[in-house]
This record gives C-alpha cells, sequence and structure tokens, in this order.
C-alpha cells in the first residue's frame, strides 16, 4: 500500500489515545486503517504536506522499493562493502544522488575526500615521501629535504623516485590507498573480526592520511575538493568537526591554530562565491577523548576564544576517539562545564552512545551529553536502552546524527534494517543522516547513507515524506541561527522542487 | 557501580518528568546521581525490593558479568552454535541453570527435547523404518510390518537391522541426530548462508521429527520427557503450543484431537503428582498459517469446542509457520473473530512481529493481533517499530515473548547486545523469556536463553531484580487464573529464597 498522507479523523486519534483498548469484537476494516494511518503519521514526515508532483515520485519511489526488497541479494542486510556495487546500480539510488539531501552535520575534517584522489593527485605532487611502518601501514610527508626518519617506520622514499623506477604504478597506487580506508574487497568479516580489529585499522589509516592533509597546500585543497564532493552529492551545508591541527609547509614551518580555521573560512567563502546554490560551512572543533584533565581544560578555553573570535565559522566543540576506549564526558565534566560556569557560549555537539557496551561508564555518555546541554548527540546508538535520555533529547530537540554506514562498518550493527533509527523515526525523534568518515568506509557524500536509511531500517514505510523531513531535519537542527536557516531553506526548496519536476514524469 | 535500589527523590522525579530540561550548569554529582537512579528505576525489575541476601547474590553476579564482558569471545555477540560451549563453562549460567526461573511459556511441543534422547532412546526401539529423502534429509515411522514406500524417500530400512550389520552405530545415529536440529559444529553463516536457508532445514529438521513423535507411546514418553528436560531447569510451569496432531499406533490405526489433548492432561497430571514443587503445563492448540480459510473456520470452531471441554488444559489458540511466507492473520480474520462475535471465549496467543520486513502486510500482524485481543505477543521482534502497538501491548499488559536464540538462529538478530527486547525491558514493558523450539537449536530448558537475555541483551545494567522480576512476569502473564498464579508464585518463592540462601556465601 503506498502512503496515505491525511490524517485519522480526530474521533479515533481520541480513542486510540485515552482508552488505548485496541481489541474488536468484530473485523472492523475502517477502525483498522484509521489505526494504521494513525501509527504511520507518528513516524518522521508522516504527516508531511504533499504536492501532486511528489505523490507521483512517491509512487514511484514504493515501486521501486518494492522491487528492492525482493531481491535476494538486498544490499541494506549486506556489508557495505560487498553491497556497494549493488547500491550504485539501485535505481533508488540514483535518485537519491540526485535529491536535494539539505545539510550533513556529521562529518569528519579527512574523512570528507574519496582517497583515489588522494593517491592520484596528492601523492603525485612533488616532495612527498612515504615510508613503511612495522606493522604494514604507511606514513607520510612533504618536504623539501629528506625528513628525519620516523620510529617504527622504514626509511624515508621519495615517491617520484620510487614511481620513475617502476614501469607501471598500479600496484603501489592501489597498496597505497588500501593503507588509507577501510574499503576493501576481501570478505569484510574475515578482514575485520572484530570491534578492535576494525578499530584499530580506523586510527592506522587516520595516520597514514595526517601527513598528507596537513601539509598546507593539501589542506587547503582537500577541504575545498571535500566540499566538492557534497555539493556533487546534492549536499548544500555543512558542519565539519575538524582537529584544526598544526599545519605544516615544505620547510617544516608550521602555522597554528587560528591560521587552520582562517583557512578554512576563507575557502569555504571561495567556494561558496562560485557555487551560488551552496550555503556554506561551519567547523566544530574536535579534540581526541584520550587527553588529560589539564590539556583538556586548555582546548575548551581555547575553543571559547575561537568561538568568540569567529562566530561565523566556527559552531561549536565536540570530543572524538573511540568511545569505548576513551574517557568519559562526566571524566572531564570540570573542563567541559567551564563555558557555564562562566556564562560563555560555547555550544557542544558531542559524540555519544556509539556503543553496545550497556551500562558501562561510557555508556553514562549520552546522559552527561545531555547534562552538558549538547545541541546535537552523534550517533547515539544506544539511545534507546536510555528511555529517560532519550525523553530529554525528543523534549529538548537535541537532534540525532544517524550515521548507518559507520556503524555497520564499525560493528555495531550488521543488517541495516535492525538500525535502532528505524525506532526513533518511528516516533517522529529529532534525526539527521549523516555519513561520518565517508572515504575511510568507501562511501562518499551523503547518498549511500541515505540509501541505507530509506531502503533499510526505512523499510516500505519510508516514503518521500520521511526523506523531505530528512533534509529538513538537516536544516532546522543545524548551529545556524534562525534568519539564516530561513535562508538555507528557502534554497532547498528551490531546489527540490527543481528535482522533484525533473523527475515527474507525468 | 552495582545496583543502587532506593528510589529517586520525588523532587527529581518530578523535575524531570514535568520540566525535563536535563541540562546544569554546573557539575552535579547528586542529581546526575538521581537521573542514572531514575532511568534504572524505569527498566524490568528496576523498583524489585530485594533482601540482604538477595544484594549480596547481586554482588556476586555483577563481578561475573563485568568479567564476562571483557571475554574478547563474549558468547552473546557470537552465534549461539560457536557460544554454546562457552555459555556452559560460564558461572553465570550455572547459577542461572540453578535459579526458579518461573514458567516457560513459549516453547512449540515437538522441540522440547534434546534430541539426542530421540537417537539414543527413540531411534532405537523395535518397529522404527527409516528412509533418505532426495534433498537428503530422513523420515521416520514405527509400525508393525513394512509401510508403504514415502514419494521422494528411499525404501524404508528397519533401524534395528541396519544398526545390526554395522560394527559401530556412532555414525549413523550422528548424521540421523544432525538431521533432527539445525544445530552444527560448522560455521553456522556458510551453512545458512540466509533467512530461507535456515528456515528450509527448520523445516525439514521438524519433518524429520515427526514420524518419531506422532507415534503413541513415543508421543506420550516425548511430552514426559520435555516436562523432564525443564524441570531440571528450573522451570515449573509450562505452556506448549501443541498442534494436536493425530497420533499413530503400530498397526497404522490413529487417535484424534481429543485423545491427543487428553493425552497431554494426563502425563501433565502424571507429572505434577511425582513432582510436587512442579506446577504443570497447559497446552495452546496451534494451526499452521499456511492452511485455507475453510480449514480454519473449522479449526476455530474445533478450538472453542475443545477450551471448553477441557478448560484445565487447554489455554487457548494460536497461528504457527513462518510469518514472512504465511498468511497474515488479517487475511483469517473472519475465521478468528467468530468467538468474539459468538461471545464465545477463546484466548489467544498470536506470533506476531518475528519478522524483519517493515511496512509488509504481514507486519501488520502485530497490530493485527492486538485488535484481535490476544493475550500475549509470540516474539514481537518488529514491536519498537510500532509505536501505537507498542503503547497497546504495554497499557493492556499483553506480554511479549521473547526467545533471543531463536530470533538469532533464524536471522532477526546477530549480536544479542542489539535485540529489541532491551529497550522493551528498559521501559518495564511487559516480558517474558521464552526458548521456542530449544531442540531444534541445540538449547534446552530456558536457562541459555535466560544468559542471553541477562548477559547479552541486559548488559551490566541488569541485575538480580531483573532475573527475579523475568521469573515473576512468566507467572503473572501466564493462562493461569489469578487464584492459580498466586499458587505457583509462593511455590516460586520458597524455591528462590533456597536458591537466594544457597549460594549465599556469607
Ligand atoms: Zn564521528
Ligand atoms: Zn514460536
Amino acid at each position: 500500500m503506498a502512503v496515505q498522507l491525511q490524517r485519522p479523523h480526530a474521533a479515533v486519534v481520541w480513542f486510540v489515545l485515552c482508552c488505548l483498548s485496541g481489541a474488536m469484537t468484530v473485523p472492523d476494516p475502517r477502525q483498522r486503517e484509521a489505526l494504521m494511518q494513525l501509527e504511520a503519521s507518528m513516524q518522521t514526515g508522516g504527516r508531511m504536506l504533499l504536492t501532486d508532483a511528489e505523490r507521483r515520485l512517491d509512487d514511484l519511489l514504493f515501486k521501486m522499493k518494492q522491487k528492492e526488497v525482493m531481491r535476494p541479494d538486498f544490499p541494506p542486510a549486506m556489508h557495505f562493502f560487498k553491497a556497494r556495487h549493488l547500491i550504485r546500480t539501485s535505481q533508488i539510488f540514483q535518485l537519491l544522488q540526485q535529491m536535494p539531501k539539505g545539510a550533513a552535520l556529521h562529518v569528519h575534517d579527512f574523512s570528507m575526500v574519496d582517497v583515489e584522489w588522494l593517491v592520484k593527485n596528492v601523492t603525485y605532487r612533488p616532495h612527498c615521501y612515504m615510508c613503511y611502518t612495522d606493522i604494514a601501514s604507511v606514513r607520510f610527508i612533504f618536504s623539501s629535504q629528506l625528513p628525519k626518519p620516523l620510529p617504527r617506520c622504514s626509511p624515508w622514499i621519495l615517491l617520484e623516485n620510487l614511481r620513475a623506477k617502476l614501469i607501471n604504478a598500479t600496484e603501489l597506487d592501489n597498496s597505497i590507498m588500501g593503507n588509507l580506508t577501510l574499503f576493501t574487497q576481501q570478505d569484510p568479516d574475515t578482514v575485520y573480526p572484530s570491534q578492535d580489529a576494525v578499530w584499530d585499522k580506523f586510527e592506522q589509516a587516520f595516520l597514514a592520511v595526517w601527513g598528507l592533509v596537513t601539509y598546507a597546500p593539501v589542506f587547503r585543497d582537500y577541504y575545498y575538493q571535500g566540499l566538492t564532493e557534497f555539493y556533487m552529492d546534492n549536499v548544500m551545508y555543512l558542519e565539519v568537526r575538524a582537529l584544526l591541527p598544526e599545519i605544516y609547509e615544505l620547510d617544516g614551518s608550521t602555522h597554528d591554530r587560528t591560521w587552520t580555521l582562517k583557512t578554512y573560512q576563507d575557502v569555504t567563502r571561495q567556494f561558496t562565491a562560485e557555487h551560488p546554490d551552496f550555503f556554506g560551512a561551519r567547523i566544530i572543533f574536535t579534540v581526541h577523548r584520550g587527553i588529560n584533565i589539564s590539556m583538556m581544560t586548555a582546548v575548551v578555553e581555547e575553543a571559547m576564544k575561537l568561538h568568540r573570535d569567529f562566530p561565523d565559522i566556527m559552531a561549536g566543540f565536540d570530543l572524538v576517539g573511540r568511545e569505548d576506549k576513551g574517557r568519559s564526558l562526566w571524566y572531564f565534566r570540570d573542563a567541559l562545564f567551564l563555558p557555564s560556569e562562566r556564562g560563555v557560549t560555547l555550544p557542544f555537539f558531542f559524540h555519544a552512545g556509539e556503543t553496545d557496551l550497556e551500562g558501562t561508564e561510557v555508556d553514562q555518555n549520552l546522559l552527561d551529553a545531555l547534562l552538558l546541554n549538547t545541541s546535537r548527540i552523534g550517533h547515539g546508538f544506544a539511545l534507546l536502552r536510555h528511555p529517560l535520555a532519550r525523553s530529554i533529547s525528543k523534549k529538548n530537540e537535541v537532534a540525532v546524527e544517524v550515521c548507518p554506514i559507520s556503524n555497520q562498518v564499525l560493528k555495531l550493527v550488521k543488517d541495516i534494517r535492525n538500525h535502532p533509527a528505524a525506532v526513533l523515526m518511528s516516533e517522529n525523534h529529532p534525526v539527521v543522516i549523516s555519513s561520518d568518515d565517508p572515504a575511510l568506509f568507501g562511501a562518499s557524500g551523503l547518498s549511500y547513507d541515505f540509501y541505507e536509511a530509506f531502503v533499510g531500517f526505512g523499510g516500505l514505510g519510508f516514503h518521500i515524506g520521511s526523506l523531505k523531513a530528512l533534509a529538513r531535519n538537516s536544516i532546522r537542527y543545524s548551529s545556524l541561527a534562525p534568519n539564516q536557516q530561513e535562508k538555507v531553506l528557502a534554497l532547498w526548496q528551490r531546489s527540490w522542487d527543481k528535482f522533484v519536476s525533473e523527475n515527474d514524469l507525468f
């Protein structure tokens, strides 16, 4: 049955919510239908008003989805690494790529760009040195002269020289690429048998990328390329979680955090000027949760300063790194309460509940994030198991940033149909869809994650109203001020209407 | 932190439920602690009053669980077939075996007894014939003379004769055993790559068992042995879903459904008389959801009659068989509404929501089961995605029968920590734990499923209060009349106190 968007009769709503008996004494198709509609209307986008053209597009999507669900190789039930080539040829995916998706609110600084670009563009630049670590990863540095050797790494090799000796660099390039991403053609469950194994590789890939992207010319280009990839995927605004590291030049000199933040601002302005249908980006300053309390205090002080000095680009603050192994939010409470104690605004966008360790100290991060007045929750995978945190998140409209592919690759969920966001969205809990570290997962932009959401945990019940609501949520729950949100929404609506009419076959 | 069972301060409850801001301006450990306690108190058993001895046992359990969670080979994260030998040596499991668990409310007639008993006892009885099907399964029949050949099966072989020719029957016995259960020593995901594959084997194993257990002498013994296995696992009452098939004798004559039901009654009475700390069993008459409407109407008529004539043993009615491939409850609505139209009592105990096909017609079974006034819901795996059905189930105390191992083996969930019952129990939704078809899954009794619940989806947050609540729920949500429930509860409390004091090391 395609979606019926009339609101159920008020008497039925009253009957159900007030008296909730449910049981019939004779089969009553009208009462049953009303209850089904009432339930459908409770989900995210369940009460969205649709134009006739949108309804026609929804019929098309529904038929496509019915076919997709019948496939024996149903992509959302498979690991994304195995499903990716199937998704790419899916008609639904192709429509989702074209669809204006609004904003990407949970993306990390150094995993925005397809790793092929890093290999084919960046490592082919002059002065690029590489060494092999003793656990078969790689490290890079750009340098005008032979760099000092790294501990636990082979002597530095100048890639220009190495490639000059090779007849064909394809094998080398592929092997480099394999070190920059988790994606593999092999069986992912064999390569990464446990959460520990996949997080180990995650860190190695991150360190491998590091030397490439913290080189000043690459840093600018990488970010520009990242905006391009999201823009090409019909995303119009980003909030990038960024470590704001020292950025180095060829002679080894470095730039400080302010320079890095300013560079983000410059490149964003340039990109936005060149693409009038793109709105821009803001930065959420992040720090690794492995640091100690005094360092955290200093970082929070700096974050407050940056937020004061760069209010346009700087959206707020967050902690990164694997929650299960890192320090909890409560551990850092004295540092994290500094802004509110001083009456200074520093919005938080905490990762919390990216865990399946129920009942541990780390599992308290969800409640603590809310006590710290977080603006959104990164992942919130464990939120369903915390009814109180869930109520507060819903009541205060603290949106959950849902990143389905990330959760699957990092082994929190196997079959995307069982993703907890299905439950959150069945009750219109505030959520947005994002992609976390797309390049590390072999994805890009937002479309793959939208596919997993729409076809996977959305089941047959999610429709075009759900998609519209997700796009609108991504604007509404952004860090932008209300008047800016209005502008983005208007810009999005234009693109959306164009998308709908271009796909209207009637 | 071990469980704190004081109720949170009333002012905090008021603050949270009424104003739900949550956010603090300074770190306030007392407010945080109160919120954590409030959340913990919301879960199943979260407000259970505990004796000092129970608290001491809880400390012991908590320490054991902390150790268990740290294991790299954490059993609930693994397929049960691979985890079983680890669970057997777990101290928590051994305690759960001793623990009086109350009632098993969701168990099927022909999967109660370890298949080793079927092979070593039943197939060694005289007159037992076996044939091999053309898809490498087996069929059995007891007969005083050579039975008529079965289509698509080899000629009948008298097992006495076959075994007489073998020096060692171990290999034959093992191969028979492998045909009677899904359990395998091989990699379960390779043997059963899909839901279709595992359900196919399910049906074959069921058909293989059929000829053994529908032979009158075996039928009695099997049921007696089934009660014994649950009794030995410290279960004191059962509600058995039973097909009530025709039962045959050696000469090929058969007994009707009434005989079968009476035999259940006789054996139950005999067993209960011999075991005064066992309370008994009742039968839920089940029929396959593959039949047509006129057959369903006839079966419902018969069920009403049996319920009237055998009120002690006959608890109610249900449909069985794979929901995804079978007919929906609504399809059978005219038959299933017969009792209420006639004003006749026939309690329903419908399987519903044992699916991950969200939004399909089968997925409506949950709401329809409630509209049909079901007394409990079998599985309800999809309940979280149906907020309205979930509210009705909670408000009307329609308990969900949670069978974690069944859901994992039949490929609805991979890591038991992600089982939806974690969410249901976090809000004290009425649930009971059961084992569905333990023999088919290589389990027995209830303890394995209690282990998966307590250590798996229970995380560190479930404590002895949760276990106590689950045992009490199994009595409270049984089909027994209130005065009988009081009796069982008193019987259970005696066993429970004995269990607690025997494990009190102080
Ligand atoms: Zn992240
Ligand atoms: Zn069942």
